[in-house]
């Protein structure tokens, strides 16, 4: 994390560069954290953390958050005290063509899946 | 894990319906785990786990081999007393369709960046 790539009051973003393919795959790894990559990914806003309700502790859902921002999965600026999140879409197709969508698409056939 | 998924002596395996996304990005999302399934996917052969020669001690190499079995990445079986190791690609690109190879391109990718 460089200073440089720091955005927002305090929330530390790597820099694109600075992106790693292991980080990017635990990010999602992840059931919850699964689940809000594909809720952002059909957002074309970029809600709050509080707007997500998750059945897990509001800690637990900012640790979360805290992991898919440090992974470089997810942009996180405050508006006011509010903390609004976005893919980092473009960065991550930059650096691996064609990754975030292939998890997503992943992402949707599982859950389309017949529960066993 | 059922028992009709095992195969081998006594080495579980989970059926291809019971691998979950979350498992197989979790698999690769440690260096040395990524480093294993490229190795497998540039291999023609089967090699086993002793062929692999990693900058950690034995035990934990058949800990990152034990991870990609039971998350449906990887099948083991017994030659004798060594265990040889595949990908498995079909299963993984029969549920998850191209995904393997996006994760495939993205290490090579990242293997090729300048070094910071």
């Amino acid at each position: 994390m460089t200073p440089a790539a720091a955005s927002g009051r305090g929330l530390p973003h790597p820099a694109r560069e600075e992106i790693r393919l292991e980080s990017v795959l635990h990010a999602p790894s992840d059931p919850m954290r699964l689940r809000i990559v594909r809720e952002l990914a059909a957002e074309s806003s970029e809600p709050a953390c509080s707007d997500f309700v998750l059945p897990v502790t509001r800690s637990t859902t900012t640790h979360h958050f805290r992991v898919l921002r440090e992974s470089g999965v997810v942009r996180q600026v405050y508006r006011g005290t509010a903390k609004m999140n976005g893919l980092r879409a473009d960065d991550l197709d930059a650096l691996f063509p064609g990754l975030l969508d292939r998890v997503l698409e992943a992402a949707a056939r599982q859950a389309a899946r017949p529960e066993r």
